[in-house]
């Protein structure tokens, strides 16, 4: 079977392993007689695929003692209002740094929880430009442009915004922004691409559907104090205090997109673990932009230099019409999800993880042959 | 490969075929050289297994037209929340039916949202005995003890309890309850277990990890006006109506566990639909229940006759001892997930739709002889 070239945004492409991993045991589990979606979440076969993807993502981000890994559902989208509920009382402020339509959606949820709580969802910074429903987002912001509010409830951003290729922490001129209140960050699409330092985030949280597994599991790494802060208040299925306390078992998990965390986690320490990642990531993007960049009559990323997003590359061809016709094209050689969104147009390339840089280099050589051929 | 006999609650054994199925187009689904899980939720590919999947529900339970299939997530758990967040606005009541921990659980979540939002949550019967932290359940309740509020916003029950095995609808003795205020029912443990007349709910909700699928996506059937009805000034991926305006598509779904419900459910149309279902079902519990009442002196069943759930067969041995011996000498003969839930102790034996009649016959056998050997 040929593999499709798979530039997905999310759910996007998986470790080739850890899929033939699930395939080979999917029917009988450790010698079990089962699927491990057919064990019960507080078995000791399913036990150990949970204390091991939770170990092994200890290992890759080296977390220390003061945080802990959640498993939660609902997606990033559930957490832009769970965040509010337990860490936004009323009277104070929750400061956000948008620099894309996920950091907007965020902030929707937080005002909506402010308006029944009596706090306050403050725009801290925002490289959004442009009017109507639609703004558009070429950066990061400088750390001097942020105003974070010191007595703020948490300053929350997205540290890569996947529709926008925008991404903080790229490189030293667009670090993450600090904040002497509890720092917390959607790291959905740029989740373990590299090494972090994760001492500084009260909470990080990700969908997994892009780095690390299939939709319908969220990785979050929380500080136990800081869990402790939230209101105690709201229902105790949204308090994360809950999940901390139960080793994330307060009820039935997803099991199964969990085990493949755990196999995606496995492949990930395979690879060098996030060094590795690091060093075969930044080759992947390089060999993109490096395409755009040669043929700069033809192809152009908006995105300023600072902010370009390792993981996903966003660029324009003069027209719509060589957009689609891009799109097509690649098609026939076998690399598909190139489409930009749908509220952006134009192309993105999502180069997590699991995309190997053999991929990277097709997709390269075929925006030569096309530039050449319709420029 | 010998397939163990999982007699697991939740998440539970599965239909052999549906699971190979997916081991089968694991690496490549229909032909398009990836995992269904790598598709975009967006994709055509994974668009024709969602709206598979929903017109096979509908199909199965013959749903009007005045209702929508809906997945989301989070578990009954989940839901316990956030439907009072929804249909439980200031001022108004919300009934509650209550024949075991899950009932109780869902009126707990109830009275949080109620004492935020100003409403009340009131338990209109509940067939608990005993003081304490933990309640017997025996029964459900007569139509005639119930005190429905006709003005209520809602009246919600449990039509199964998945560890006291105690269910509605079985005999016509214990019918669903009735009231004039809409009905909302968690069906978690007892959905498509046979034919079911959708018309007179509200709402029903189903964490898929019993009778559908696997753990982590909750399958729903709204009444369309009802939803309508919900409070809009709750964020917007908690309102029933963001599922409903957008199929379920508003953020990532749990793709690969819909994708998996579509499997279970193209079976359960193969088993004769909910009427084969239904006949297999009973005689599987006949099979169970006939064991416990041949060895009156050695097994008891705490369940009156006419509340004893189809799906959950609850029973004593004369001591705990003997038991934990139960359980133990089952396993040896290839059956697992026997033992009852640590709150009530006992064996508890799940017969969802996915356990073969073999089984139950093979757990039958195996039950006489224990009695024989150790009464």
């Amino acid at each position: 079977m040929a593999r499709t070239m798979n530039f997905n945004a999310g759910p996007a492409t998986l470790p080739l392993p850890a899929l033939e991993r699930a395939r080979e045991e999917l029917l009988d589990f450790s010698g079990s007689g089962m699927s491990v979606m057919e064990h019960s979440h507080r078995g000791k076969e399913y036990e150990a695929v949970h204390t091991e993807a939770i170990a092994l993502l200890k290992e890759l981000l080296a977390i220390p003692a003061t945080h802990e890994v959640l498993f939660l559902q609902g997606g990033a989208s559930q957490m832009f209002a769970q965040v509010p509920m337990n860490f936004l009382p009323a009277g104070k402020v929750a400061d956000f740094v948008v620099t894309g339509v996920w950091g907007e959606k965020a902030v929707a949820e937080a005002k909506t929880i402010a308006a029944l709580g009596g706090g306050t969802a403050r725009i801290a910074a925002s490289t959004g430009t442009g009017d109507g429903k639609e703004k558009q987002y070429t950066r990061a912001p400088r750390q001097e442009e942020l105003q974070p509010d010191a007595s703020a409830a948490y300053l929350h951003f997205t540290s890569n915004e996947t529709i926008h290729g925008v991404e903080f922490g790229v490189t030293d001129a667009r670090p993450f922004p600090k904040s002497s209140a509890p720092l917390i960050c959607d790291m959905s699409s740029d989740f373990i691409w590299k090494p972090l330092d994760v001492s500084p985030f009260s909470l990080i949280y990700a969908g997994a559907q892009k780095n690390i597994g299939p939709s319908g599991v969220v990785v979050a790494i929380a500080h136990r104090d800081f869990v402790e802060t939230g209101r105690k208040d709201i229902p105790k299925i949204f308090q994360l205090r809950t999940a901390l306390a139960n080793n994330s078992l307060y009820n039935t998990p997803p099991t199964f997109g969990i085990y493949l965390v755990r196999n995606v986690l496995a492949w990930a320490k395979q690879q060098g673990g996030l060094s590795g990642l690091e060093r075969r990531n930044r080759e992947k993007a390089g060999v993109v932009y490096g395409a755009i960049d040669a043929s700069p009559g033809f192809y152009r990323c908006p995105v300023e230099k600072e902010s370009r997003s390792v993981m996903n590359v966003v660029f324009r061809l003069p027209t719509e019409a060589l957009e689609e016709k891009f799109v097509a094209a690649a098609k026939k050689q076998g690399m598909v999800g190139l489409k930009g969104h749908r509220s952006v147009g134009g192309i993105r390339v999502s180069l997590y993880n699991a995309v190997p840089l053999e991929w990277a280099g097709a997709l390269a050589s075929f925006m030569g042959e096309f530039a050449k051929l319709n420029g």
